[in-house]
């Protein structure tokens, strides 16, 4: 979790989705003396709800400059939250569920690579979790490994032996442990929105995957959760 | 060259820019047997005679499905060919040139990996070329061994156990070499646009990198050109 880099820069970009995970991601990065740029995707979601509160977020948080790149995957399709045509699931499911968007991290991170390579920054954070990760194979270590490996050979900072690093500090951490983290830093989890499915106020269903992973989360830990559901 | 996927499948998804490799590359895969789909990207560059030429092209050679995304980087700016305050220079330069666009071949390749994994295709063929490459990073073979080995960790496919290849039949060839082989397989260079800063007919400067690397390649090739300049 301590700020590492070969550069001694204290500047990184945060992949701020308006969610739980990335509001706490933002905190730490923030903690552990970085100063930091926020970015964001409008990247065909069912719901703007999520790209508000990353707004109100980066406010909130001072960021350098926060930007929302606009992507149009649901051009591609394949996703429950991308694609209109197939049902956002109401209970956990055996095997990669089918909210998982293809390739979105690899997607997010690349976007990520190129404003850093422009603003010559050498940190990337992102919120990815492999306890809670839903089946995701994008958010596993190895995969974030593979990318940094690919970033370092991608990139003119690469080439230049500058290295890239891709920062995940709730790799390891359960959801109760990151809102733990969260709160300890002054978080005020309001300001998110985790629900797939939130209504025009960002209101939460209650019943998707990342609704029950969140509550269960504030359930572990003890700490009422002040969602607002529809 | 030949064609090798562990699957036996031969579909692809060709990343199309409207230029003189791309064409070659999109022939070259399906006299291999594959077939195609084409995918190209306004990512903000100082033209679109390109995606005009790409879109002719899918045309021409009857792709399955052709798709324009659109990216926006010159929001991030930082490159000569995304940003109007950087001029496009007009001699070669030594090191990594202003026309570089930041991670510009991870961001193309991730959204080919997307469309991939939606349709369930394993193939992506990209003309990079380590020859004429111009001194980028991301078109090194290095570097395109490093996002085959990621996609295969980011994706269900790679999860599954499908093999997910990068073809990059280019790499190794000099511009003569891949005009040479184009034209054996019947390809007409006249669909195509290489200029970095061509005009809304598509005609070319004749003094950019990458009029100056055409020009030469026909050159070297005994073969004229029929480029229409400014």
């Amino acid at each position: 979790m301590r700020a590492e880099n070969s550069c001694g820069d204290n500047t990184a970009i945060i992949l701020l989705s308006g969610g739980l995970d990335s509001i706490t991601v933002l905190a730490l990065a923030q903690s552990q003396g970085y100063r930091c740029y926020a970015l964001s995707f409008d990247y065909g979601q069912r719901h703007n709800a999520e790209l508000e509160s990353a707004k109100k977020i980066s406010e909130h948080y001072g960021v350098l400059d926060h930007k929302i790149m606009t992507l149009g995957l649901n051009n591609f399709g394949g996703s429950a939250l991308t694609d209109n045509n197939i049902a956002v699931p109401t209970s956990l499911q055996p095997g990669i569920p089918v909210t998982y968007v293809p390739a979105r991290n690899t997607i997010f991170l690349s976007f990520a690579l190129a404003w850093a390579e422009v603003l010559d920054v050498h940190n990337v954070f992102i919120g990815v979790n492999a306890v809670d990760f839903s089946g995701y194979p994008d958010c596993r270590p190895e995969f974030i490994q593979a990318f940094q490996d690919m970033a370092n050979l991608a990139t003119k900072a690469g080439v230049e032996g500058k290295k890239i690093q891709i920062h995940t500090p709730l790799m390891a951490l359960s959801k109760a442990e990151i809102i733990k983290q969260g709160l300890a830093l002054g978080v005020d989890y309001r300001m998110t929105v985790s629900c797939y499915s939130a209504d025009a106020q960002g209101r939460a269903c209650g019943v998707c995957d990342a609704c029950r992973l969140r509550a269960e989360g504030f359930r572990n830990l003890g700490v009422a959760d002040q969602t607002r559901y529809v």
